[in-house]
């Protein structure tokens, strides 16, 4: 058994602009030193319980974020997609508000929009392709997309994001009538979006039983939205 | 950076007797030797050009199969699911015609009923729910229990494979218009199923572009299939 490189990448997405970005670091060490890439680092089998541990840690370490959702998206490997030899990296995904990544002040981190990211080491190129398509598939069956809004937000900034991510206009009703059928959210008593020139929005909230968990629907939120995999 | 195992575990399910089966081998050696557990083994990475050809691999050499659908479920990873130390297998599923494990007379392939599988070593008998969990939720949106049938097959023994998986009856009618919608299906022309009492039925095929990939639909088959994850 000869010896195989392990490593954890995470992607992490958020909303910026209305547009999905996702965070990138320039490498310290080689291969590739300088070069914007994923995230990531090898396994501390000492240190890390399991490869979730190990997710969590380079994302407080590097980005210096606790993300609310955490998923395992893939593991991607070979002999061909590491210059130092046969290579596995597990990745996850993550989704945070904007102003979590601006609030934790790790400046290094840069914010690109997922269709502008080019030239990226090893495979990650098609390791952020196959999260961007995992959140968009998921997204028109549940409550994913809220993890991209900050604590309180209102219907209209709620479906602003569903449709940033499924990359299409959605019909208010139908929108409306499936954040019903998702049961996902609470109205925050007394809580109403201000200083606009409209009439104040109520403000909502995730309810407590759906963090890190997904309110899930049977049929989709837009027309069709699954990729063949 | 200290050492650790890397395998890879295959959930090989058939179905037999209209149950969902499970294919287990006796261990050859330690841990947990002469103990039934998934097919399995170290990545090679002399061998192996990436996980997925390691898991096809494995099916070759331990159950003498070629699946024609092969996917990657998820790899699970850490200090405690392996005595000899920190371990990551990153796990395969494959869905197979019962006749294909038959014919391959492998006589240690031991076929389960995955409610029946108990005193898996390892975290086997967790990985083995996850597949199940993702064979039922894909297949409610999916043609994806077309691998459990043979070549060729009528639409009633379809729709029974589809309640096997689903583990609930589906309208005839609803059923019909699913498959139709799916449009992964060709009738065999001249080719009748014979032999029975009642008048013989049209025999179907797998269109040739959905070898290897599936067609989706955005609106589940049965009422409510969805689990949480």
């Amino acid at each position: 058994m000869s010896s195989i490189i392990c490593t954890i990448d995470v992607v992490l997405m958020t909303l910026k602009n209305s547009v999905l970005h996702v965070a990138l670091l320039k490498r310290d060490h080689a291969p590739f030193v300088g070069v914007l890439a994923l995230p990531g680092g090898y396994i501390h089998a000492e240190d890390d319980v399991d490869t979730r541990d190990a997710a969590e840690r380079t994302l407080r370490e590097k980005a210096g974020i606790v993300s609310p959702y955490l998923e395992q998206l893939a593991t991607f490997s070979g002999r061909a997609r590491d210059p130092r030899g046969w290579s596995l990296s597990v990745v996850y995904y993550a989704l945070v508000p904007n102003d979590v990544i601006a609030a934790a002040s790790h400046l290094e981190v840069v914010l690109m929009p997922i269709d502008k990211v080019r030239g990226l080491p090893f495979d990650h190129q098609k390791i952020i392709e196959t999260a961007v398509r995992r959140v968009r598939d998921k997204s028109a069956y549940s409550s994913l997309p809220v993890y991209l809004c900050g604590e309180l937000f209102t219907l209209p900034q709620l479906q602003g994001v569903y449709e940033a991510i499924l990359g299409e206009p959605i019909n208010k009703v139908s929108f409306r009538r499936k954040i019903e059928e998702l049961d996902m959210l609470e109205a925050v008593e007394g809580a109403m979006e201000t200083g606009k020139a409209h009439r104040p929005a109520q403000l909502y909230r995730l309810k407590p039983r759906y963090s890190q968990h997904l309110s899930l629907t049977d049929r989709a939120l837009n027309a069709k939205s699954l990729t063949s995999h």
